[in-house]
């Protein structure tokens, strides 16, 4: 997970693979924020995730990485049932656009 | 660059690399904004450089990805001039914690 500071931890040792989710809100994104709640507690579950951080600026734009084990854990939890449910409605309502890149990360460091 | 809706573009072929800059500013973090705005303006100039999103909530924590063609081009990067001047004011100043993942993009989809 995030540290209590927001930031995710850098002890997973590379590689490791990132998922960075990035998305402007639609104006109308009622239910939005509920969901995004319930998923946060249903990715904890799922076998194979490390952590997230996320930002969501004034302008309604937001990003997103989830940090997973390996691209087995990443195509589980883009399975799971009320996920799939999540992106449904995200595509057709929520997000006025979004982009989502998989990608292995190869070197951390930092200050956390 | 993120294109107008503040989401990067899902134009560029696979595999490329993010840099995924993850950060929580300090109470006091007089200066940030305004070397933040030349970076924006001097990474546009570096090779390989693709683009680049970024978004920072109300709690301080934000997260800039930018987006290159090879590690080759993150390096040069790093070692620019200015650039360096900024990183080391934000590790003793600007930021309370941070993290920096390479990552290499294998896949990419979305709307934008």
């Amino acid at each position: 997970m995030s540290n209590a500071t927001g930031v995710a931890s850098l002890e997973w040792e590379p590689p490791y693979y990132a998922v960075i989710f990035t998305s402007k809100l639609s104006p109308d994104h009622a239910g939005y924020a509920e969901m995004a709640e319930r998923m946060v507690e249903a990715v904890k579950a799922q076998p194979g995730f490390l952590g997230f951080e996320s930002a969501r600026g004034a302008d309604g734009v937001g990003i997103t990485v989830s940090y997973w084990r390996d691209v087995e854990a990443i195509k589980l939890w883009k399975q799971h049932g009320e996920h799939q449910e999540a992106q449904a409605i995200g595509k057709t309502r929520w997000y006025e656009c979004y982009a989502l890149r998989v990608a292995r990360v190869e070197r951390a460091y930092g200050k956390t």
